[in-house]
């Protein structure tokens, strides 16, 4: 189980940064109407706060992920229920901001793709092809990058869980 | 534990309902430049999407309400625990399609409010200001509506999880 998670967290933590990276770093420079123009991810907001969101929640699974190997190499019991209560918590927190993030740099690039005529908002991805196809890529990322995460906490709480009672509510059983 | 879940769901489907209502009946007409323009959630396809996801995550859950209470009633233990998994799957399907659909539509209206200069997207609520205040309320009729499902999954999480034997990997209890 512990190396399961192990695993998971490790693949979580590499598809953020790649995530991460690949929205950070496209750009695309082309000539429209004779001046020169530069896509970056600053150009949405939207992307702009995805990739914080998504070196926070690299950053945070690494952290776990430190503190998780520590357990498997003591092979210790769960000791402290609190702070396994509270990592859930954060878990859970992790994966609605990161899908969050990601729906709504989803949502801008869907906009970015199809225009909307009667706002007379224009289509943007007609010129800068490459850096809307890497865009794609990098949500689909983030996406996988949830469902590994959401595997994680569901492991986790799992775990926890199995340690109470079926009979009564909120009450542990002694282990 | 079961009345509590009552409660929650039927504050979930009460929920969901008026933000279904509030975005998918909220118009606005005003005139610009001598154009008559009507702004309905029909303009924005995002808004137009959650509409319908809201809708469908308020019939799931009165449908899981039905059931729920049909429980109550029998106070009954749970027999078929293959069942209570499918539930947990759904309803978490259920609660990250109402929080991806109603983050996709604030991430619409965010652009709505703010344009986007460097795409030569125009601001569209200056002009029309009780339609998105309307909107801009639906939002977080939406999101309080996810936190409710999220803790009726919590909860029926717990309650499925803690018959699991705390030694041994997915193995049940007697109960």
């Amino acid at each position: 189980m512990a190396k399961a998670q192990l695993i998971l967290r490790v693949l979580a933590v590499s598809l953020l940064v790649f995530t991460a990276s690949l929205v950070g770093f496209s750009t695309e420079t082309k000539e429209v109407l004779l001046v020169r123009k530069k896509a970056t991810f600053r150009d949405l907001n939207s992307l702009y706060v995805s990739v914080y969101v998504y070196s926070v929640a690299a950053g945070y699974n690494l952290l776990r992920l430190c503190n998780l190997s520590a357990w498997f190499e003591r092979n210790s019991k769960w000791t402290n229920v609190g702070l396994v209560w509270a990592g859930l918590l954060l878990d859970q927190l992790a994966i609605y901001f990161t899908f969050g993030a990601n729906t709504a740099a989803l949502q801008a690039s869907i906009l970015a793709v199809t225009g909307q005529n009667e706002f007379q908002w224009m289509k943007l991805c007609n010129r800068f092809t490459r850096f809307c196809i890497q865009i794609g890529g990098a949500m689909i990322c983030g996406y996988i990058a949830c469902i590994v995460m959401i595997l994680v906490t569901s492991f986790s709480a799992f775990n926890l869980f199995r340690l109470y009672s079926p009979k009564r509510f909120l009450l542990l059983k002694v282990i």
